[in-house]
């Protein structure tokens, strides 16, 4: 009897699963967090559009460039924007620095934690608490600060790192489209440098594809070291009409895909929309509240301060064709780190 | 007797051609318009100590980040910027629309040919004939007029496009940078927008990785399509201090490698310089006249106000450590279009 060759054995068995690995990957398709349907069927259909070189439609790989809005379309932006809860989780900590922030608004009503207070102090009262929050460091100290919270902040409901909150069906989106050529930007109103320090291993998107709103910087030598330190002015706010200006000077190129889910992102989509070659522009319609959110106040959902989604948006939608994403019917799977 | 194959013959005689074609590239190096001597050497042993694995200094490959200044050191800034002589064109143009320019300063000045009249005007009629040439369009209509003035216009001495004036040796830096894993960026204090029609072509890099100064630009609905509309307000200066401002805005990375020609640059430098693993900062010194020009006032070159590399960058470089490169010694061609 011949002997078996266990080696040669063990490699045709490793190729064996290999081939099935790959074999069942392909039976499950490219999104396997996404349920099949009309949505679905659009992404892979926009997919060959672009990259088929025989249609009308191709797109040269230089100028395959999809833009996604972070907050509400990456991951969750209730009850409020992740970056607000750093915020006011910051302030909470350099309280013992400013005795006289228990006496007076906006801080007096994050220290109370008087959500109600807060509120009266509109936009005015929350630009203070960025600045307070966000300047007067260097930006390597911000990074620090960042990633530190970063590794302990949870979610109130969810009661999981932020970082894991990724919506699953986007993290496969974003490498679906890669792996096809396209280059993944992340376009959102929240702060440049207070999403860098986590895109990379949240999304795979690297922080040179990341743009933002940004405050101002300046160059100077602090003990004999260049630093960049964090002003209290704005330079940039990276929000509706912003979109189209930020992705204008950041890429020099017109995305060819543009992914958002409210009214700031309406302009990315129009100005995404008004290219030449294939084109996807999707809207995420939160429209889920038992496995995660539900507000518009489009389709008659309820309103919210934090990512509105108006029923003028959802008619332009319609109008222009862009594919509505339903959480709810769309989405097999939320979360990242969803069981 | 046995058959002669030809085809065999030509396949083994093709692969003699390709090793031979390899090992004559390996004897001439990587950067044959390079003479040799140390300053080469600096950048291959800096290729070295940043992709070989088992060294401290190793830099991974996604922080392998290398920035380029444009105007002297990746083509030349004389007789006067190119973006200067481009808006001195445009400005000639356009009068035919402006008659009230023919005795009004500093429109005169450019229409008489008064270089005189035109520096007397300094910064303030500078930027006065920047706004009236750059703004007023939107970025689809002065991507033409930059992509159809570059197609026509000649430098004044060469005799030849500006595009094919990049410095030959230059050119191969970058490429030689980028097959060893680098990602390079233009970081200029020119226009982002003049600067993007033109440099995938002739530097190899793609727009989205050009950093430069920029005007604001408004998105509107203009007949029912989006356009970004070019304001005549100044949004960035990406010069001196203003570099690592715009390195951290757009890349969020510090650069591993730096390249400049002037006091513009120094900040640049430092900034690059202040971080960890390998590094290299170099400075292209123009002291050969008769190739191309000689200025700085370091080492006693005449002074100039386009490009000034002063006697205190030459001391920082020297205390820092940073190369000098001499066109004169260093470089055995100087132009990408020359025989």
């Amino acid at each position: 009897m011949k002997r078996i060759n266990t080696r040669k054995l063990f490699v045709a068995a490793s190729i064996g699963m290999a081939v099935l690995t790959a074999a069942l990957a392909r039976a499950a398709g490219p999104l396997p967090a996404w349920n099949d349907g009309p949505v679905k069927q659009e992404i892979i259909e926009f997919v060959h559009a672009a990259t088929d070189k025989s249609r009308p439609t191709f797109v040269p790989p230089a100028e395959r460039i999809a833009t996604f809005d972070n907050d509400g379309t990456l991951w969750p932006s209730h009850p409020m924007y992740t970056q607000l809860a750093f915020a006011l989780d910051r302030i909470k900590a350099l309280a013992p620095q400013h005795p006289g922030w228990k006496t007076k608004q906006p801080f007096k009503a994050v220290l109370d934690n008087d959500m109600k207070a807060l509120a009266a102090g509109g936009e005015k009262g929350l630009v203070e608490l960025i600045m307070a929050s966000h300047a007067g460091m260097s930006t390597a100290e911000f990074e620090k600060i960042v990633s530190d919270w970063f590794k302990t902040a949870k979610h109130p409901r969810f009661k999981r790192p932020y970082t894991e909150l990724a919506y699953q069906p986007m993290v496969e989106l974003l490498a679906y489209l890669r792996a096809n050529g396209f280059k993944t930007y992340i376009v959102s109103g929240g702060g440049i440098e207070f999403m860098r320090p986590m895109t990379e291993a949240v999304y795979g998107v690297p922080p040179e594809q990341v743009i933002g709103s940004s405050i101002e910087t300046k160059y100077e030598m602090k003990d004999g070291k260049p630093v960049l330190m964090r002003l209290p002015k704005v330079h940039f706010i990276d929000d509706k009409a912003g979109k189209p200006v930020g992705i204008n000077e950041f890429i020099g190129r017109r995305p060819v895909a543009a992914f958002g889910n409210s009214d700031g992102d309406r302009q990315m989509l129009e100005w995404t929309g008004a290219g030449s070659g294939a084109r996807l522009m999707m809207l995420v319609l939160h429209d889920d509240a038992k496995r995660e959110y539900a507000y518009g106040p489009a389709n008659g959902l309820p309103d919210t301060e934090f990512g509105t989604f108006s029923q003028s948006l959802m008619d332009e939608a319609g109008k222009n064709g862009w594919v509505v994403i339903s959480m709810k019917k769309d989405w097999a799977r939320i979360f990242s780190s969803q069981e």
